[in-house]
C-alpha cells in the first residue's frame, strides 16, 4: 500500500492501521471485517434504503445520502410515515436547512406551509421505547441483563458482544445492524434506538408532539445521547454522510441558515424500491449478529494492531460502526 | 426570540432549548453558563493560545482557529515543541492535508521534507500518561478514587462532578478546562489527557515514535478515545472549528487529499502573545473548578429544560464540552 508506506517510512503522518492492506500480527478492525465470509454479510432491502440527492455542488459534483430505515420493533409509526412522505415525493424541493456543528444536519420544508400528504400517524411518545420482544436475540444467545456495572466492558455473553452504556445502569447492544440500549432493570423489557454519529432522527415541537417525520436530521458530531428517547431515531446515513457534515455550518440560532441562498436544495427523496432496478443504489451491512462482528467490536475495544501501544479495555458503543460495504 | 417562537408555533423544527432565551422553569445548561458570574470565567493567557490562520475560503472569507494549549502537567514536551515551531514560522505555507470524516482534520507540512526547527524535543512515551500531582484537585475537594464503578453518573464529589469513563475502571474529571482520565487504582496514581471532539493531538510515526508536534490533528467527529494514551493530546479548539469540520473529505486512503490543489493552505500560526497586542485574540473558559461548571455539567446529564422528557441520569464526559466566550 503505496501511501501508508510512505507515511510510515518518513514518519510525519499519523498511521491509522485500520485501512492497511499489510496483513498485521493481529488483525486490525478493517481487517476482521475485509475477512467476513460472504454469509456474514446481509443485504439490505430497497425497501428499507431511503434515498436523498441533494442538489449537486459548487463543481457539478452529485451529492447522494443513503439512509438504512431501522428494522421492527423500533419506531415503526415514524417510518410508515416515511414511506408515506417518499412515496408522495414530498421532500422534493425541500432543502437542508440547519447546520449546526458537532450536532446535526436538519432538512425539511423550510416554508413551513407545505401542506403534509393524507395519512400520516400521530405517533404517541410511548413510542420513543418499545418492549424488548421475546426471541429478540438470536436463539440461544440471551443477551439482555447479563452485563452488569461492574463488568469491564465489552462483555462477551454468548458469543455477543455486550456493552455497559454510559451512564452504566444501562446495557447496549446491537440488533440487526443498529445500536440500542436497555433498561438494567428486571421488572422492564424496554429498549430504545440510540443517537450515535449518522443516526437519522425526527425533529419535533415541544412534547406531547413527537414529529411526524418530515423534518429529518442527522448526527454530524459526538452522539448526541441526551436525545435519546426524546426525539425518535428512524435509520442511519450508510452512505454520503460527508455530503451532510462537510456543508458550511449555519450562522444562525442552532445552526439553522439565515439566508434562504445558503440552503441546500433537495432534488428528491425515494425509497430505493421506488426507483427503476437500474438505478437502486445497493449496499449490505456486517451482521451484527455475526461472530465476525463480534471479533470486529472487540478488536474495536481492544485495539492491539501495531499502530496502538495500550488497548482501551472497552470502547463506547457509539465507537462500534456497524460496516457496510456496496451490494452487489 | 423571534427564530424559536417560529419554529414553536410552526412544528416543523427540532428544538434545542440549549440556545433558548427564555426563562426556563429548569434552567438550560445554556442559562446555567449565561448566568455564571464573572469570577467563574478564567482567561486564557495569550502564551497559551495557538492561532492558525488558513487561507480565506472559495468567497474570500477568512478562517482562522485558534487552539487552547494543555495547562501543566499534561504534554509538556509536545507543548513546548509546537510553541518553538510557532516561533520559528515552521507552519506558514504549511496545509491542511487530510480529512477523514467521522474522525480528524490533519495539518502539517505535505511534502514531508520541510527541515524541522534546532531544538526539539524528543519525548518518550511515558509522557502520554502523567503522575498526578499531589494537590491536583481544588484544595478541599478531593477528587479521585471516589467515583466507584457502580455509582451512577456522574457523581458528585465535593462539589465536582465526577464522570465515570468507559470502560468503568477509570474515572473522568475536568482539570483547569480540560477533561481528563485517570485509573481507578489505588496503587497507581496515573491520569491522562482525552480525544473529546475537537481535541488536537500530535501525529506520529509507529512507536517508539512519538511525534514532534509538527504534524497535528483535530477531532471532527465521535471522540476517539481509543488513542487515548496512544498519542499526545496538546490542546482543543476553542473556536474556529468549524473551519475543519466542514472542509471536503479526502477521498484517498485515510482520507488524505488525493490532489495537491484540494490542499487548505495555512498562512500562519502563532501564539497570540507573539502577535502584535491589537490583533490578539483573547478568549475565556467557564472554569472547570467553578460552581457554575459543575451545575452546567449536572444540567447536562440530566437535562430538565422544557424540551426534554426524560433525562438521561448521566452523561458521557466527552458531551459537557467546557463553555467557552471572547474575553475582554
Amino acid at each position: 500500500m503505496k501511501n501508508l508506506a510512505l507515511i510510515i517510512a518518513t514518519g510525519a503522518s499519523l498511521v491509522l492501521p485500520a485501512h492497511a492492506e499489510e496483513p498485521a500480527p493481529i488483525p486490525s478492525p478493517g481487517e476482521i471485517v475485509a475477512a467476513a465470509p460472504a454469509s456474514d454479510w446481509i443485504a439490505i432491502a430497497p425497501s428499507d434504503l431511503l434515498v436523498m440527492d441533494m442538489a449537486p455542488d459548487a463543481k457539478g459534483k452529485e451529492r447522494r445520502v443513503v439512509i438504512q430505515l431501522m428494522p421492527a420493533p423500533f419506531s415503526r409509526g415514524w417510518i410508515t410515515n416515511i414511506r408515506t412522505l417518499a412515496a408522495a415525493h414530498w421532500w422534493d424541493g425541500t432543502s437542508v436547512n440547519r447546520v449546526q456543528d458537532n450536532y446535526v444536519a436538519q432538512w425539511g420544508d423550510a416554508t413551513e406551509k407545505k401542506p403534509l400528504p393524507r395519512g400520516l400517524e400521530t405517533v404517541a411518545e410511548s413510542g420513543y421505547e418499545v418492549d424488548e420482544p421475546s426471541g429478540f436475540t438470536a436463539p440461544g444467545l440471551p443477551l439482555h441483563y447479563q452485563a452488569r456495572p461492574s463488568d469491564p466492558s465489552p462483555a462477551k455473553v454468548g458469543g455477543h458482544i455486550v456493552f455497559r452504556d454510559n451512564p452504566g445502569w444501562n446495557y447496549g447492544s446491537f440488533y440487526r445492524g443498529f445500536p440500542y440500549v436497555g433498561a438494567m432493570n428486571p421488572h422492564q423489557s424496554k429498549i430504545w434506538p440510540i443517537h450515535c454519529y449518522g443516526a437519522v432522527g425526527v425533529g419535533r415541537n415541544m412534547s406531547p408532539d413527537t414529529g411526524s417525520g418530515a423534518e429529518l436530521y442527522a448526527v454530524i458530531g459526538h452522539a448526541t445521547r441526551h436525545l435519546d428517547r426524546n426525539v425518535a431515531v428512524v435509520g442511519r446515513v450508510v452512505s454520503g454522510i460527508e455530503y451532510l457534515s462537510s456543508l458550511p455550518r449555519g450562522t444562525g440560532s442552532l445552526g439553522f441558515y439565515e439566508d434562504e441562498a445558503e440552503r441546500v436544495p433537495i432534488r428528491s427523496i425515494r425509497l430505493a424500491g421506488d426507483l427503476p432496478a437500474s438505478e437502486r443504489p445497493k449496499f449490505e451491512y456486517l451482521s451484527t449478529e455475526s461472530g465476525s462482528f463480534a471479533r470486529y467490536a472487540e478488536a474495536r475495544a481492544n485495539r492491539r494492531d501495531p499502530f496502538f501501544n495500550k488497548p482501551a479495555g472497552g470502547a463506547d458503543i457509539c465507537n462500534i460502526p456497524v460496516p457496510v460495504r456496496p451490494g452487489r
